[in-house]
């Protein structure tokens, strides 16, 4: 490496937000995340409905007035227009929005990373699918917990056959967010039991999507039909809080999954524990610096984020040394890690999709699929339906 | 207390076993508990198939030669005819045989302690019913685990509305027993996957059944619809080895049970989780010493077995200071004991139902009507079907 | 096997018990655990230090009148006179008191299984060793936790070379017993607080040789020296209820030892962390249904009893299968079994030492030889003095 | 807040760095925690031994060659002179380098953050002390656990009074980074085990120091005397790998700490119990999310980051929601948010020393004076030497 090369790694990418004004939980999430590794810059922004919001925000970001916007259409055209114009947009608002922003940022030729669900619709993503692939624009949907390394590990493993056959995954995502009648007054309730805002689903969108996912992601599994029970299990809520869903995957395999915003005792409980004829792997989200792997002998193996029995490819995801505990920030920074590195690529003219190691659009179209077959199941007495 | 008092206390119970020989896995491990108090002795005994077997089993467990019957019928016979004959029963032979057998104890007029599941079909278990009431005997069917002292806290402490109103129950009880297809060639495989000798299920009938009377044991929730899918997991196996149930509690609350004996990474698993609308409490049976309770403040507290904290009517099921772990034998033996203490309680003529601490043919019952409920939803495509 | 085999298993052994009185909370759980096994009968006893109580505890046990003692004296005398006499006596009784009762057994030729601490002194227990030498009967002393089966696996990993040479041992023993200056007032502080009923020590002696004896078991190491302090961490106690010590072993590794029963938040927590230069073990009585064994690799596995992964010396001593959790009681029985197994042996005059699975005499003398040295080191500034 | 004040926010701090170049392990993650809240901006740095890599690393940081310098004088000389000078210096060298830079920097006026232990004798902390006093210079030593949430909730519910007064602290730090003979020759080896680079002592001074500060704030305690036993387990070693501490604090209570770099098995271990009369408190790094705090009445519960029972001084400190898990950064990070922010007072004119919740120079001095105790203890036979 000479002075220029290294000069040239501090080329930093630049990126634009859309939410994370002074009420938004994620977006300043996303900002510390992104800055953790440094991957991009942020130089623009629509932070919140109000423009004298957004520019508050915005100056005590460091950015420049003429940079802080009135909307998100502004903004695309704006920095569409700029030679120093954002290399990508991050969207962080609610549900109902997600998909005319990140349709104006993709007809604007800016490549786009959005949170899930993607969109209200399938239909919805299998437009932005169809946009981002005509402008050749990378789409990044922030599904963050397959940043983990440990998950990495166990997809890692289990593709490699360790486990055998599979032909049960038990996943779960208990929280208590809303548990109490109260909560719905509060900041979380009011977006989260709006159908305006959030769709035809709550807890099902909002936390059942990352566990169809995930599983999707560490078992390589398909599913191909599912059953589901959507409840509202707190009195006075009017969208599902509780959802049950039993799948068949197209190995002939069985899951049942379970989200629930309403269960007292967990706060962030995403749990994935997955049988196969070999052996079985168990991962818990709060406890995710720990992958444990059961033998058909009967003992059970905690592999540790950090030490050397970390496959290469998930360990290449590692900042601390073992027993330094990284965290949920080091998840999504990794999702980001991975998507600045493809940009990177894009612009020096090397990329090929084998490189995305991140969640993708096709990932945010099957979440949509999901909660839209979840919906038909429970509306027909929770009957089988095709994936 | 005088002499006399002190020497009736000594006034032994005693039992016969019909089950238990060389083979058995489970019959040494009630004469066991039974031991562990000095609840009853054991006088009398069928233990196996072949007279040989049985006669050295008694002679070795210190029976006379005449107490060592060649059948069932016979020992029904002549301990009825006995002025010093058994005062009850324990049947722990394969579940196909355990109908006819109690039939001939209670027809002799002789109380019955059977396994679960108590029969083939919930018409014998009715019967069984009759007949019991109908010559007043007592009659236990063995689900050991609401013997666990902490089980019976958390009915305590649920009965008395700590967790507010029940609306979610996570229930599950993995094994590996049959996990691979070589153990369906073992001693535990022959009997569990041939339908002669188990009935019409596997899986379901064993373990399926404790989650359904332990969760309805701990909560006072009753079942009335369920969904279920019955799986059979591991290449080989006839009868289901995996089973997802779905069920609707009256009270409108929604349960979720799985029971499965392909689960590498399990032994005992059963795990019993129950989420209300001001707390929760979550039961691990192979950590049974500690209940948890988690608040709405999002705080969990471990219970231990022993200290103050552990509600009257459990604490008194407790034998050892708190730390010394208790298990599974004392589970079994707390059941016992409140049968013997019945029994005591009839031959005084101070007996009377509420004295019963323990599972009854009532309980069996249910049980039976589950699997058949289960069977009868997982025919018609996995859907709802009264209980 | 024929009949007469059979038979001849039956010939139980009889046991008298000197202590274990209503107000007793260990002669009870030595009963029990007896019972478990029916490894001999109870057939005699002095039971309390008034005869009222003693006679009305034997006759609730169903001993008759005549073996119902006035004092250990006449009981020894007694029974050795007896045709049917005890074969073993067992002596639940103040730590004061072990040695004289100890003594008149052995003088009476019977064999003697004594709880711990031994005696008072280290002297009083070789001479309590000369008799037994002399007399050759068999001499337990009850270490229950040597009994855990995962504790003989660990003993047998260790002597296979399987965590290489140990450099370090942590071991600890807290509970919170005496932790409140109101529990010196009840039935545990007054005991174990008296110093004429205790001895010079109370934690130290009462679970700190736990320590000593598990330790050494587990690792085959020798205590070379030793630096201790011996604390009253409660106001009010008059003896130690805080002791750590530091040990030099034989081969140059060092030991860091703690017992309090102060600590609130422990109830019986034995914790004993083997260090090697190939691994590591880790055991815990509270969760001793598990044996940890740490990898140089940084991974951790959980060996369970009850599986193929347990070796099959200690496999031996399992009666459950896995997941259905042993406790204490079979741990304190497995000591009885060996014992048992010995003595049954002794009189088929088949009986050589290697077939000891329990603690001796020997491990008796260590004990209190720990406990001199202990208080040497303490009242000369906790320097380091030679064990 | 006016579009003025909004600007203002975003005035950052600048921020130079010695040490952290190519082969550093902690300077990477002190930019990384830096940058996770954008405390401060990286502008300066000497980042290794020769220019060469220095000028590579800071060019690929972003930095222009004029700042990236040859050694800390030129760089505390330029800085110093320069109107837009950095703000404060990180030290992260090697531990015989700390005093000289920290001096160097002091002298120039340079606010100085240091990693520990902070120098090589006492006599040089004293002496940064005397120069940061006397320039009004902040000085922060990176003790990096104090940051963590719920450290500071057990601080603060200790100094409430909620566990009474404490009688026994048990502190260790178990690490396997230098188990092995072979790790000796690796680069943590060669560093760790040479007393020209870390002075008289390794695990001691590297991980011992921490327990010795950490003890201290969490309980506010001070030690009075100490004992201690410094070993080297692992062959080879000539620097401490294994450090025994007894302490008796000035309140009477005792503590005993073990710092280990051979002890498979564990990574980053450091766990800290705290035992007082009417509770106790546990706290374990590697699962920092949770707090345990035991009650007298035997029950223990888990109080958890980010929920409401988490004490607002502390609760201040969080980052994300309950059960997304914040790991080591954010600790760091916690350090570096006070620092920015009493450095922002001293320029707004507005600091007094009440602000200050980082760990000082003077908790960097009673580091040197733990160690060097421990040394004097353990050269004079593990006798007890005043602190």
């Amino acid at each position: 490496m000479n002075r220029e090369e290294a000069r040239l790694m501090t080329t930093r990418l630049t990126y634009g937000m859309v939410g994370g004004g002074p009420e938004s939980m994620v977006g300043p999430l996303h900002r510390n995340a992104i800055a953790l590794d440094g991957s991009a810059c942020l130089t623009a922004g629509v932070f919140s409905g109000t423009y004298e919001k957004t520019i508050m925000t915005g100056l005590s970001l460091g950015l420049p007035e003429d940079r802080c916007y009135h909307d998100y259409h502004e903004m695309a055209a704006s920095e569409a227009a700029r030679t120093d114009g954002i290399d990508f947009v991050v969207v962080v608002t609610p549900n109902n929005t997600h998909y005319p922003i990140c349709r104006a940022f993709l007809e604007a030729g800016i490549h786009v990373v959005c949170d899930k669900p993607l969109a209200l619709t399938s239909g919805e993503c299998l437009e932005l699918k169809r946009l981002s692939d005509e402008k050749h624009l990378l789409f990044m949907v922030t599904y963050t917990y397959m940043g983990n390394v440990t998950v990495k590990h166990a997809r890692e493993i289990i593709a490699a056959g360790e486990i055998g056959e599979i032909h049960t995954v038990m996943a779960e995502y208990p929280q208590s967010w809303l548990a109490r009648p109260e909560d719905i007054g509060g900041k979380q309730g009011v977006w989260r039991q709006n159908p305006d805002i959030g769709g035809r689903t709550n807890a099902l969108g909002d936390i059942g999507t990352h566990i169809e996912y995930l599983t999707g992601y560490m078992t390589g599994l398909k599913i191909r039909f599912l059953l589901a029970k959507m409840e509202r299990a707190v009195p006075g809520h009017v969208l599902d809080d509780s959802d049950f869903v039993m799948v068949r995957y197209e190995n002939g395999a069985t899951g049942m999954y379970w989200a629930s915003q309403a269960a007292i005792g967990h706060t962030n409980g995403l749990r994935i524990r997955i049988y196969g004829s070999l052996g079985s792997v168990m991962w818990y989200q709060e406890n995710s610096e720990v992958l444990t792997v059961a033998k058909s002998d009967g003992s059970r193996v905690d592999i540790r984020r950090g030490t050397a029995a970390i496959a290469p490819k998930a360990a290449k995801y590692s900042r601390l040394p073992a027993g330094h505990p990284e965290g949920w920030l080091e998840a999504l920074a990794n999702l980001y890690k991975s998507y600045a590195s493809c940009l990177h690529a894009v612009k020096a003219g090397t990329f090929t999709p084998d490189r995305i190691e991140y969640p993708t659009v096709d990932d945010g179209i099957s979440g949509l699929r999901f909660i839209e077959a979840c919906l038909a199941s429970n509306e027909s007495h929770n009957t089988w339906v095709n994936f």
